[in-house]
């Protein structure tokens, strides 16, 4: 595989391949407009493996010093949502912004993985959105449960592509668009702990196993969103991730 | 059902009820004793919710003032074992120990649950393990991903015992013990947010599916364990959850 998109179509969940204009082939050979279907998250993982504060000036614009080793989080399957959903801002808030991310996607069991062997245990990437509510982050016990878990508040997708294809994932560019502007723009190069230096030090201590997801922070840019916002995550050679914010 | 164990045997993964005697009984009628089987965690949970410090004097001896909100964590499935099972202390950390805790059970989807309807989300109870190495407690960034999340350090079982067997959870007795002798001794009733508060309280911001669980925290008495312990965390009404350390 290259690409590949999970949809809900006609009754089932499939898997899909992106064609070229756009549509997609189903298993069966069925081709259907991308508007046809209703876009899944690509992977059903077992676990969610968060980075925060991954890009050093992120953590500079939102007050905190760039950690000195990965600061792990997790996230419930419940905030993950496919492509073209819509994410409620919740009432009262003040402060929600979008994450554009690269999603790291394993492959196979991995543990005790050395840095120099990582990509052999990765399957693919896709892109995640992962949108914080920053209202919640006044205890340091706690710093992200409610910032980060909200039930659709991760859009993940379109699509997997597979780590042949992606070529060098620390050399990609990632942006942000909310309503057509460009509003965030990075480089995978730019994170502090590199995709191989982190499944090195995830693995060490517990094993990841395939379908499950790494989200690798994301770069400056953190804007407030706010109901009616068309937000999309782009990043190169994985594609471009829509959501609305509701 | 009353009391629902998960186990391997003969080649397949099937639920057992466990007798009075202590043997188990397969759905087909089946007798097994309870050495013949491989037990395992007697759920499969899409989420594991956790506390941390959910009673004072526990909260206390680890010198961490009471949270006035829950402190809430997740766990990754990659710690579950079931009863009987083997838990490695790691090589070179000065300080493991256990955390008897009572751990309830998701039985319907619950979102905005309010406190005096949890128990109608609630499909029943078991007993976890929650060891800790806190040896990574350094950083307040991230407090216990690394203390809480290694392979195979949350048994859990031996059963699910519905939540009409048991009457009211707020009521219990938790022991531990190590080697035969009661380290660790606490009740329910201790915990400063109860599982009603908990259940309103989490799914205000995020929905629970059926066999999630929540580990509601551990009272006071954690002990450094070593290998060659045979550790065993007991829940009144509940039964006695046996791991040994290696």
């Amino acid at each position: 595989m290259m690409r590949r998109a999970r949809v809900a179509w006609n009754g089932i969940v499939t898997e899909a391949e992106p064609l070229d204009d756009g549509r997609l082939r189903l298993p069966d050979g069925t081709i259907v407009g991308e508007l046809e279907v209703m876009w899944l998250p690509p992977v059903e993982p077992g676990v969610i493996v968060a980075l925060g504060l991954n890009y050093a000036e992120h953590a500079g614009e939102l007050s905190f010093v760039a950690p000195k080793e990965p600061l792990l989080f997790f996230k419930g399957k419940n905030t993950l949502i496919g492509h073209r959903g819509r994410t409620v801002r919740p009432e009262g808030v003040n402060m929600m912004h979008y994450e554009c991310e690269l999603a790291v996607v394993i492959g196979r069991p991995a543990s005790r993985v050395k840095a120099e062997r990582a990509y052999d245990y990765i399957f693919g990437y896709t892109i995640a959105n992962d949108y914080a509510v920053r209202d919640y982050l006044e205890n340091y016990y706690r710093p992200n449960f409610r910032v980060k878990n909200r039930d659709r508040t991760t859009p993940l997708g379109p699509w997997i592509v597979s780590h042949e294809e992606v070529g060098d994932p620390m050399a990609l560019r990632l942006r942000t668009y909310v309503n057509g502007a460009v509003v965030q723009e990075g480089y995978t190069g730019d994170m502090i702990f590199s995709i191989p230096y982190l499944l090195e030090y995830i693995t060490e201590f517990m094993t990841l196993a395939p379908g499950d997801v790494i989200l690798t922070g994301t770069p400056k840019g953190a804007v407030n969103v706010q109901p009616g916002d068309e937000v999309v995550a782009e990043i190169e050679r994985i594609g471009r991730l829509i959501n609305y914010i509701v």
